[in-house]
């Protein structure tokens, strides 16, 4: 089983991606053009996502209901920059039950029309409103160059929708979640993001305001996470959605939604796996830890694969996500080298000494600055007794989780880049294969961003919150000299 | 807030389902012919259907994983029977990204014909099975007719696929997993089902063998709530999936497919559901309970809402799906009317002398065998601590739960009808309009139960297995006369 080992990500950061999702077994292009087939191993990181992410979900109040997969291509028109948006990307149904249709239907790219048509029905009054509303679902949204989990023509997602009586409800619903995606993308994905607007080149068509999170991988590309639009009134106004006052006019709603998708996957990936394969947070592992039995003679297989058994039963009883490879026709180093490929958190070495000791090995797929650094070229191995295992899962699991985000944040920290003088010295960091996120100032207008996206590929990714602003705002516009309006982030993306 | 009545069932049953669906705010027809909006009311049962059906699919080993939307037409004719059977009911997109695609694709009425294509690339030696893979998804299958829930263009489903070593893996995997179905539907919907095999005219298009298990809803009428199909070699022929043996000989693999849809809601409203609308099995009730405080002055306004607050807090800390209804535009009995509308197995009252005595009402959605009847007329009402407020929702619970399975036997058990003489006297049960299940011998002729389908509109719903056929077996077919060759279940269906 000596398999051939990963490009690594020096060599071909590209290739490197894709061979992991390949080999281990998350996903592969499916025989219809830009659709992915999502395997178990990596299905399962979805569910994972899914089911934290719901729950986030409805603790802020929100509810889950199921909308047509097929919406009247009419519908998409109702609001102007939303069919510009989408039209180029739309699949269309002509033919249904072997008859060509009166009017044409296309597969949601997103459910905005098909969801505030319904909304509109539903309130009359202001006692109607807010209405919280998510939906998990698949969208189709033609492209032309794809790749794994990051842009396929089919994805999953959720996307959220909300109607509310006020301006200042929506944005403050809007902000909310996009706090939500924060906390997830750091607690659970142990992505550092940074929070902040879109410029309205990269709004989303419709919408008044387009907020983000923003990661960065391991090639120092940016992937966006996440977005969460304050929608103004405008489908509320294409779609009739209006309700009655509390001073008893008549006022449209106001509305925002929300989504994130399977390209989550692919930026789990992105940022925490090396060159050995898969590395997965322990939070969104479908295998948090695998144990594998080791022994020669049949005296000491029985007795530690009893042991093993035990463990196993035990992890599992007490909820842990845990795996155990009895295979017979592999060795335990060949083993070893699939479970890491496949990105399993921890694994658990049983064998002879072991059980006697009533110990296991526990080797954690990356180093934790935690625990005793190993000698150099080996593994960090550590001794557990087996009576307080679940406590040593649990300990090291937060420690690998934490590991991973203080890991990111660091290399994200070594590669932004601010005080850059002059546009030259910018497109000199762009004209690298290595890419950065830069900060410098910008004169708000969208030709320079134009410019700069031609000469650099690079584009701004967003005007940062507070909180992620440099001490000393720019005062300058990097590109032009003029005054600055806002400081922003410049990089290349997924 | 006085709402008219619904169509009472023995009125109209299919105009009470209608007005049920639609006032208790569980789904609604869409702008898009046959498609439906599945709302949270609806959306919530859905979701406790899925998460306990996926810990039973995992529990037995199978593991989710998802495929394309689309598949290409010409997948669909590579299995002779399955394109005969679905051909008339595709929506086929034509075109996609603003260009007519060079082959259509049609969006997946179920995926046999793409997940037999994948595993035909993941199987090598017997050593890669057996596949035991499971999805959640949407489908599209073109509808004239439809009816909310139970008969949609699109619908959510699952599909398991599994493909194994020998014929006899695949026949076990398929009893498997209907029993798990069967097993579903009696501990969680409460709904009693007969397991059977299909006769070759309802039978899976491109299966060996189709079983079911068949439900009665309160028309009498027979619901297809599940099926289980051993789907033998003949897509593993058409798909080109083969491993290596044992022997080192090459092999097709054996398949079975099963699935369960939104249909299941459907199902669940027209077996428990009354004259006052939704009644729901506890286990599936997206709201369990709702506490309903009741005061007139402002003073006992403040101690009954501490109290109830405090309840609802205790109650949801340890888990339990409640509601509080504190809304003040709207009395006590208009809550009542809205609640057993929506179906809540549950309503606990609370007023200024529960308060005092440290008690609270709770009122049962239908009337428990296990507690003092009521007097005629009234309802039962049950006097409860609060300190042990938990306990008596979790006994409540079981003990509705079992009322509405024993009452669901008690009902079909009445509405089947077994040793019947003459044909003309099965043909004189289904001219009227109640129907039933009518057990009797059957030649084996399809030709037969096609005559009996044209002149009565009931079809075979199942041969039943064993432990659900009569005591002595009927000896000669009721229509011919001739020999019987199986005891079937004859009923009008969904």
């Amino acid at each position: 089983m000596a398999e051939e080992k990963l490009t690594t990500r020096a060599q071909d950061f590209s290739a490197w991606y894709n061979e992991l999702v390949e080999r281990a077994q998350l996903a592969e292009h499916s025989p219809v053009r830009g659709c992915m087939v999502i395997r178990p191993n990596g299905y399962g990181i979805w569910e994972l996502i899914q089911q934290n992410l719901d729950k986030m979900f409805k603790d802020t109040g929100h509810e889950n209901a199921y909308f047509p997969l097929l919406i009247p291509q009419s519908f998409m028109s109702k609001e102007a920059e939303h069919v510009e948006g989408f039209a180029p990307e739309l699949a269309v149904v002509t033919h249904g039950g072997g008859k060509e249709l009166e009017e044409p239907l296309v597969i949601r790219p997103t459910s905005e029309t098909m969801i505030y048509t319904m909304f509109a029905k539903w309130v009359q009054g202001y006692r109607d409103l807010p209405i919280l509303m998510n939906q998990w679902a698949n969208v189709v949204r033609w492209e032309m160059r794809t790749r794994l989990f990051l842009r396929t023509s089919e994805f999953l997602w959720q996307e959220g929708h909300t109607a509310h009586e006020t301006e200042a409800e929506a944005e403050e619903e809007t902000l909310k979640m996009l706090g939500v995606y924060r906390k997830f993308a750091e607690e659970f994905m142990a992505i550092p993001v940074i929070t902040g607007l879109k410029t309205d080149s990269e709004r989303f068509a419709g919408a008044l305001r387009t907020y983000c999170i923003e990661a960065m991988m391991q090639d120092n590309k940016a992937l966006q996470a996440g977005t969460s639009h304050n929608l103004g009134q405008n489908f509320s106004k294409a779609f009739d959605l209006k309700f009655q006052g509390r001073d008893g006019s008549v006022q449209y709603a106001w509305n925002t939604s929300w989504g994130v998708s399977t390209r989550l996957v692919g930026g789990i990936i992105m940022t925490h796996s090396d060159d050995d394969g898969l590395v997965l947070p322990p939070r969104l592992a479908p295998t948090v830890a695998v144990i594998v039995p080791i022994f020669k003679t049949d005296e000491e297989r029985a007795s530690v694969l009893e042991a093993a058994d035990a463990i196993y039963n035990e992890m599992r009883s007490k909820g842990f996500r845990v795996k155990i490879d009895k295979r017979d026709n592999m060795s335990p180093g060949a083993k070893y080298y699939e479970w890491e490929l496949k990105g399993v958190p921890l694994r658990i070495e049983i064998g002879p000494k072991d059980v006697a000791n009533k110990t296991v090995v526990i080797v954690p797929r990356i180093t934790l600055d935690s625990r005793e650094a190993a000698k150099p070229g080996r593994k960090q191995k550590l001794f557990v007794s087996m009576d307080t295992l679940s406590n040593s899962i649990e300990e090291l699991s937060s420690e690998l989780q934490a590991q991973l985000l203080k890991n990111a944040i660091a290399r994200r920290e070594a590669n932004t880049i601010r005080g850059v003088k002059t546009y030259e010295e910018m497109k000199e960091i762009f004209s690298k294969g290595e890419g950065a996120f830069v900060y410098a100032g910008w004169n708000g207008d969208p030709a320079i961003e134009a410019k700069v996206k031609e000469e650099t590929k690079a584009t701004i990714r967003c005007i940062p919150d507070a909180e992620f602003r440099s001490a000393v705002a720019p005062a300058t516009c990097l590109v032009t000299g003029e005054k600055a309006k806002h400081e922003v982030i410049w990089s290349k993306a997924y």
